[in-house]
């Protein structure tokens, strides 16, 4: 992904955070010299001052077929919005204003165990009340266990790219959040264009 | 994109109509050998019976670079939700449910010209009343339109699925259905999920 440096976000956290908020994700590889892509939900496993990704596929699912260190992108995506050139005091064009992680790797098989652990952990993530992961041993979901098939994506490469029109000028980006902000879907997004902006103003009394 | 036969949507008006209304989407490409992705919006060019999507990159984008006839997937994406077994009758285990198209095809790049005049096309899809398409020979416009790489994506596959839990008893889509219909965000897929409904009804008693 070309990532100007002005939209680069490249703190762990924030990164993590994102993926953990956005976690129904796209998982594209190379399959038969095309690319491919599933949507599914990941689940971000933590260590020391990494993280892997696991995810699971249908075992009819063929892209990941007889393959071994398949290279994998999962793409996680926030907000977006059209950005249109009324917004702005200065002449310009319209674009398009989105949040989204890239994250390259390589995808490692899990077995049949390792799969039980992290389905548990996945249900616990996404329903923290849910009485499921202490039946997995029951019908249906035991004989469901034996159908997936379960991956990490092992990271080597991570993008973030915050395009929040922060190339803009200052009155500029307060019109772009002006005539967003009516929009509460946006609201993770508008949210940190105040933030830009209010550190802009900051920056200016120094 | 693996989609069982109950999610499959085949319906070429359907497929565009979904590309138009969710038009900012995913280019994802083979690149050195790795998977690469940008978040692009994409203009759809119909002709006869068939269709074609305009897309464009900053010049700066190396993904499409020193390359003819490349492979792309686009993706576009509607509403997804995440689907609680709380919600059905039956026992189950959790999903996810969402609607996408993917459209697999060559990529050929476009020219000065033609680039200019499928900006002017996207700009008055975007915003129809827009003044900007009249005046893209003047500054900044027309400097921009160099920076551009502008292509054709030609579609040989186009993949669509509606995940919409079309596969549970009526009782468990009805359960999905009542759950996620507060949701306003996810009345493009509760109206289908409400057709479905419907439709099973009235074969019931045909």
């Amino acid at each position: 992904m070309y990532i100007p440096e002005y939209f680069r976000i490249t703190d762990r956290k924030i990164i993590i955070d994102f993926i953990k908020k956005h976690s129904f994700g796209i998982l594209a590889v190379i399959s038969s010299d095309d690319v491919d892509a599933v949507h599914i939900p990941f689940l971000v496993d933590e260590y020391k001052e990494n993280f892997k990704l696991w995810g699971h596929l249908a075992e009819g699912n063929m892209i990941i077929e007889n393959s071994t260190n398949m290279r994998g992108l999962a793409i996680f995506q926030g907000p977006d919005a059209y950005i249109s050139p009324v917004y702005y005091k200065y002449k310009s064009v319209p674009t398009w204003d989105y949040m989204t992680v890239h994250v390259h790797g390589t995808l490692k098989f899990t077995d049949f165990n390792e799969n039980t652990e992290k389905i548990k952990k996945l249900i616990k993530f996404f329903e923290p009340d849910s009485p499921i992961p202490d039946n997995l041993s029951e019908k249906p979901y035991f004989p469901m266990l034996k159908q997936i098939k379960g991956f990490y994506l092992i990271p080597d490469k991570i993008e973030c790219a915050f395009k929040l029109g922060q190339n803009h000028p200052i009155e500029d980006q307060m019109g772009v959040l002006n005539a967003l902000t009516k929009n509460e879907n946006l609201k993770e997004m508008t949210d940190l264009m105040e933030k830009n902006i209010s550190i802009y103003k900051k920056n200016m009394f120094k």
